[in-house]
């Protein structure tokens, strides 16, 4: 039995299945006795120590450039077990109603949701999600230490979990335990999760429907992530086929090792630059393994997430400087903080609630609003750029103005650590992120003030698309493809070819081998992307003619769909 | 003493100062005796009756084109005084806890309110704000039974509110009480009060700063909201500033009385086509009034949040019909269905939580997700358009696949009337809203599609600078001058003036007059605005000269920031 779903990653995967349903406990409802209350009290508060525990140490195995992403859910979950509130409200019905800690935490968790509910507002939905999500691990270490045999969520090796969505928090987990595919039946091929398989290289497929119905536990599955499909039961052609799959991606690996310390041509001779954007020190070591021409983007939110406190001057120094220490001498481009309203009060820059974060006061405008924070970020940067060669990346910019400004600060923080005596490097190229359709829109009206530009394609679509990233019912919408997308990104690398200005992409379609073709058609010739696309992308470029591609640009641009795009993509290839 | 803010609308104001403090209720935290509770109840309950029928008479007042935007804030309210949960544990919290009504509630709100801010979620500040506002209006109802003197909000004839803020219901409860003007000491110029006060024609000034602590309770204060000034205890001479402008408002008037039925023309005699954004039946009467060309933005929003249930075809049928005779005989553009996830569900039409709504399933999107929805709409729409001209208008489209599939169920809706014999128009124009900025860079695409197109400029704005218009932090960013903004809008003219379709517009900058000489510039020629705008604005196109504007367009396009187009418009005038 074949089900048909969209691949949300590459690959293929073949072993048992393992399902995932709404878990549904039995909850204890006879009152407790008056003598049982403190054992009672006692049992509670170790499980929740229990979850509090299990959240940190999932914390502490992420690595990679998604971890933050992972992290923030991480977060949110352990401020809710810290939320005294709820802890109070748990003990109360303990205490005084006597119910057993089963109940209360059921008793706790249907409050909250009702409250959430009775509003009647979508937002809400997804804190009702986090509520669950929460006391759901909470009671699952109750039942643990009552049956010690209750295991936690499948994690065993040679599994395929089945699932109608995953989070990215278990996602992560799991691939750290041996799990070997996702078959999602709801969810899209551009959801978080969807992105950390890619970053994972976890065979996934969303969207295959009936897959909670049709597959069972243990049912052999063959996971075809390539095509988008799901084989219960897989034949011996089935099987031939995985083989035959598994031999290719073994010499493809062999094939893409040997690449490793190649230039990085076209196959008419033209140069190409590609970097990695990194994040953890395993990033940095793949950068190199793989022979990055630098990092294209260095992420600096980790540092401002993973504590209640912000990161002093020299705990930022010490992290840039040890990146560029790690790159050896290739470039590095850091960006500024790029936070949201949606995560600036867990970096305790606090800001009122906003409607819609993705249209808020976000990156560059952030920094801004709080210029003794982003000047320690720049003078940390300052100093570190003086053990390499560092670029300055600013995030989220709308027009010029504020760009003058962070050049302003820039200026401001050298004279300081130029008056304390402080080694500055000599120049320190500052660049704009172009991901507001304005600033696409409107680019000539930056080439003056910046020393080169990079192309945020992800946020660029999704703004102008107005079509959260995020949001899984907007597949039709949110396309790389685009073709209005696609002509903003041709007119931001022309004006800054023209007026000899760099302009790198370092959004997912950067790293995505099927769109390299149309990348270099429409004229880029730097690359940014995670590390474990690069030596794909090397050997993609080395078959591509980029005279001839080059040449099919304008017919590319007329486009009228991103179905005509692809039709048009399809038949050069 | 003068103060100094930003004009959030226009006009001035004479009047004694009311200033609107959070309110700080004394709270009796004696515990009940057993006997009390039950009258305690009681009490409690009629102050919740009470607090609901505040609400509907509010509701019942309201009127205009924005009687809908405020509807969804009482709608919220009403809603959390519904709520089981909520009301269950006020009673708990007198029955067991033998609190007295306004402990409990205060009790109550402390708790939702302290759920929602250990979440650490920016979101939930706004819920919090509406528990806030909530509960205070049963606390204020419960005061005024025992203490009967004290009174609701501040609503004399004669005075001038100053506050931090203002929400959109109580503005609108007040203006229809004889308040003279606004004074907030934040929020901005962009505000949904803002916007509310524009269209009362009630003077405001925002951010103005020190206003709470230099002005005091029945202090006279002169409000300009021309310059954007508080003029505390106005002198001699600031009071014959008021009284000239009074003379000069007064002379407006009749002039543009006298215009009510002149035809509308530039000075060089180009014929310019004005239409009216209505909704309630006052807005018709008004737009005939001051002789509209047509109704040019019909929202149908208000006909899906007014009830629990859907609208009938009758009912809708019956709206459209009324619209279309109102106009006797002058063409009448109904938007379809613009609802977004942030509202769809208080229409029924449920939808999973959206982190960033104004990026979600919105407008097409919506609809086209709910066909037997989107058909019963269609329906009506056909059905009225025998009654006169029609056109229908398809918001917050991307792609032709959207339009293409509009028309596909409008065809089919034809079929099925036809069947059944009913009456049918012969044509239909079906129009594209041009708001996402892929529409409109991409919009030769839609262009075959479509019999015209209208601009919706607040939320191609939004979009363009990813940056959300009801959001006050983003005032230097979000500005209808944006060179960016500009130039999508002239290209989308452009465009449709080569294909020979109409193109119009209808956001708020067609009703601004300071803004009507840009907008002739960039080529447009059918406005579409608040009826209350028309007349100024048929005033204003009489003085420009439009051959010259369009000689500035190149000029004012190649314009690299929003204070350089204004710099440019500053020379022109």
């Amino acid at each position: 039995m074949v089900l048909a779903g969209t691949p949300a990653s590459r690959g293929m995967a073949l072993g048992r299945a393992r399902l995932v349903q709404p878990s549904r406990h039995a909850i204890d409802q006879r009152p407790l006795r008056p003598e049982e209350v403190p054992g009672e009290l006692a049992r509670l508060h170790q499980a929740i120590d229990i979850a509090r525990q299990e959240l940190r140490e999932l914390r502490g195995k992420l690595h990679g450039a998604l971890a933050r992403e992972v992290n923030e859910f991480i977060d949110a979950h352990s401020l809710l077990l810290d939320d005294r509130e709820l802890l109070q409200g748990l003990d109360e019905l303990i205490q005084v109603g006597h119910y057993r800690a089963d109940a209360a935490l059921k008793k706790q968790r249907d409050r909250l949701v009702q409250v959430f509910e009775a509003m009647d507002d979508p937002y809400l939905r997804s804190r009702k999600e986090d509520v669950d999500q929460v006391i759901g691990r909470v009671l699952a270490a109750l039942k643990r230490q009552t049956s010690p045999e209750e295991r936690k969520l499948a994690a065993r090796v040679g599994e395929i979990l089945v699932a109608d969505t995953i989070a990215p928090t278990d996602m992560a987990h799991l691939a750290g335990h041996g799990l070997l595919g996702v078959v999602a039946s709801s969810s899209s091929a551009y959801s978080h999760s969807a992105i950390l398989a890619r970053s994972l290289d976890l065979p996934m497929v969303v969207g295959a429907r009936d897959a909670l119905s049709s597959i069972h536990d243990d049912d052999l599955i063959l996971l075809d992530a390539e095509h988008g499909e799901v084989i219960v039961h897989p034949t011996a052609p089935d099987l031939a086929r995985y083989r035959a799959w598994q031999r290719e991606a073994q010499q493809q690996g062999r094939r893409l090792a040997a690449l490793a310390h190649a230039p990085t041509r076209t196959r008419d001779g033209v140069h190409m630059h590609l970097f990695a954007n990194a994040e953890m020190p395993a990033d940095i070591a793949a950068a190199r393994a793989c022979g990055a021409d630098g990092v294209g983007l260095y992420r600096t939110e980790f540092l401002f997430l993973r504590g209640k406190q912000l990161p002093s001057e020299e705990e930022q120094f010490v992290a840039y400087r040890d990146l560029v220490l790690g790159m050896g001498g290739l470039p590095v481009t850091i960006r500024t903080l790029d936070l949201g309203a949606d995560k600036a009060d867990a970096a305790g820059l606090a800001l009122h609630g906003e409607d819609n974060p993705a249209l808020g006061v976000r990156g560059v405008r952030l920094s801004l609003r709080h210029p003794a924070v982003f000047t320690t970020q720049i003078r940390a940067i300052l100093r570190a750029a003086c053990y390499g060669p560092v670029r300055v990346l600013v995030p989220m910019l709308t027009q010029p103005d504020e760009l003058i400004a962070v050049r302003t600060l820039f200026k401001l923080a050298r004279q300081e650590l130029s008056r304390a005596h402080v080694d500055l490097p000599e120049k320190l190229p500052l660049g704009a992120m172009i991901e507001v359709p304005a600033a696409a829109i409107n680019m000539r009206a930056l080439l003056a003030h910046a020393d080169f530009f990079a192309i945020g394609s992800n946020d660029l679509a999704q703004y102008v698309l107005a079509a959260d990233r995020g949001n899984d019912a907007l597949e039709g919408i949110y396309h790389p493809l685009q073709p209005a997308l696609l002509r903003l990104i041709a007119h931001v690398i022309g004006l800054g070819r023209r007026a000899g200005k760099p302009v790198s992409l370092c959004g997912e379609i950067g790293g995505d081998v099927r769109l390299t073709a149309l990348l270099v058609a429409l004229g880029l010739t730097e690359f940014s992307m995670h590390p474990s696309q690069l030596l794909k992308v090397r050997e993609r470029l080395a078959g591509l003619d980029r005279t001839a591609l080059r040449a099919c640009a304008p017919r590319l641009l007329r486009a009228d769909t991103y179905e005509d795009v692809q039709a048009l993509l399809d038949q050069l290839a």
